[in-house]
């Protein structure tokens, strides 16, 4: 009988903080933390609805102080026919006719913004009811450093049930190890009869090489880091980008390919005690298997999770779940892999370690 | 934007039970309550460890001894020339050459045997090295009514954390409606090269129709019981039984097909307050898609969840899993849908519910 020595960690330390922490080691003095990983709500409105109109009418002032509430601001935006397009001070947001997709970063309270959401909604396009919601994040590195109602996946999973009806609450992933939490609700109005697909790679421990080139020591700002750290040849040919540099470090990126909905979205949080980087995009351009291998190939991380949604009607989402179902991703070992069927949607999420 | 007034348990509660609770309304006077959802453990020796015997061994004063540590006992056996079945005051054991099946109900304790099942194996089989565990529950109905250790699924993890090395532990389903724990470790001898699959049904909310049977008041014992429900017709031909009608109510039976490794057991708690009924089996007899259709006749439950282990040698229990991810069941709803790949398996959890 092997007795392991590994994990004797303390249950009562699992059950209080939800969410596993490599942090439990850092000294007093070593205290500075920034949490990468991003909350991501995807919101659906019903556009079928009387009178219904468009989200992007809502005014710029007026997502202004929805992103106050978040604890968050615009940087700066693009736009195309489809799409608005913002950076964020902590991540992005994306405004469409019918969907939002808001993503933020570090200690940012965004389940707090529905409320006023839900008023822009109703005040500005007309729309009443929402036929979709995902919300999902990695675990944390820190839970304790989030606001309350963001330290336990349960607080979360609760007040999202005061909005919505028959939501569903999932982990994927090893309780134990990295995992990813996911909040869902589709109504039947959801099933649009059109191809859509999402990508997530979530990515840690990437070595020093990679991550100093995201510093206003080595680039003077998101254009050139942009094309130092090798993110101009990973997305595809002509999205148009907007992005920043932190400082002293840190990057976002949105990406908009022309004429399209579809986007890119990239974040890199480079400090190496706690390093993170982050790759979404609902691309239809190429492969979304091979934009996969790209991306590790820059980012070279030690450890990264992934997640593809895709609808029935998208037979680029439904190859690329096959592909990361069977096709080993050459260097890494696949810790784990998950078939989620939703309403209206698949979900292959797995998780991999530098072998 | 609909407002749920659905859920709205405080996240306190949540936490602290860990599992969904459907009794909170239950006044004092009726309190009466039995846990019918089984823990289930399967371990496995290395069978080509040097002088590696059989688990058959172990005599029956020490499985006596072991089952009094879990707080149930041995009711009846049967053997054939693979296995020894035991059908207990709290569900079943089955004893293979190099694996061990317990499957108990009610509070018993069962991860308390772990010491002492592996003195057993290794005094009476001289079995030192574990390389499958598998150890699993549906969320139980009460969990406040379990041994400390098991009213937690982290705290069971934590517990066999202390026994295995790189165990996995993951929740399949929803985690606030019904959905069902496991934790599995295994060692690269477990990948036998030979078709292994395992097909558990787990049913809630029967009709006091299906559910009456299941008593003294209806039938004399076991036999008569196994007729008058049907049971009979759906275990594959040739099963040899053994069975116990509890009394007031309550029944067990375990069968073993001949000349084979191959067992089906069935475990029903018929009280209507809490009523559950479970059947697994590892039978390569018959279709266990057409299987699974059968109990469900017989049992009409308004709810299960169904599991299905294979691995990648198992063309039936492949097959089942394809079934099971394609083809509905008539009268029902799935719920849920869950594929997870894990190191030598394949695992399908589905939950349906009446339509």
């Amino acid at each position: 009988m092997s007795l392991s020595s590994a994990s004797n960690a303390s249950c009562e330390e699992l059950i209080s903080s939800d969410e596993s922490s490599n942090f439990s080691s850092l000294s007093k003095e070593d205290q500075y933390f920034f949490e990468g990983a991003e909350k991501l709500l995807e919101i659906w409105f019903d556009k079928t609805e009387c009178d219904a109109q468009s989200l992007r009418l809502i005014p710029f002032d007026e997502l202004v102080c929805m992103l106050d509430i978040a604890q968050c601001h615009i940087l700066h935006s693009a736009s195309n026919e489809f799409v608005d397009s913002y950076v964020l001070s902590e991540s992005s947001m994306f405004v469409f006719d019918e969907h939002i997709i808001l993503k933020t970063c570090g200690s940012t309270r965004l389940l707090y913004v529905l409320d006023y959401l839900f008023h822009l909604a109703r005040k500005y396009a007309n729309m009443n009811v929402v036929i979709g919601v995902f919300y999902s994040h990695k675990n944390f590195m820190r839970p304790d450093r989030q606001p309350e109602l963001h330290q336990k996946f349960p607080l979360e999973m609760n007040y999202l049930d005061r909005y919505f009806e028959n939501g569903s609450s999932y982990c994927l992933g090893s309780l134990k190890q990295d995992c990813w939490f996911l909040y869902t609700m589709s109504l039947p109005q959801l099933e649009t009869y059109r191809p859509e697909h999402t990508l997530e790679i979530l990515m840690t421990e990437m070595s020093s090489d990679v991550l100093s080139v995201f510093s206003r020591k080595v680039c003077k700002d998101g254009k050139e880091c942009t094309k130092k750290s090798g993110i101009d040849r990973i997305v595809p040919y002509g999205t148009i980008m907007h992005e920043e540099l932190f400082d002293p470090c840190g990057y976002s990126m949105n990406g908009l390919l022309p004429n399209t909905d579809q986007y890119v979205t990239i974040h890199v949080t480079p400090e190496s005690g706690f390093s993170y980087a982050s790759f979404e995009t609902n691309q239809n351009l190429c492969s979304l298997y091979q934009q996969t291998l790209k991306v590790i190939e820059v980012f070279k991380p030690s450890k990264f999770l992934l997640t593809v949604f895709s609808n029935d009607f998208s037979a680029k989402g439904k190859e690329t779940q096959q592909s990361l179902w069977e096709c080993p991703i050459s260097g890494y070992r696949r810790a784990n892999v998950q078939l989620l069927k939703l309403e209206f949607e698949t979900l292959v999420y797995a998780q991999y370690v530098r072998s």
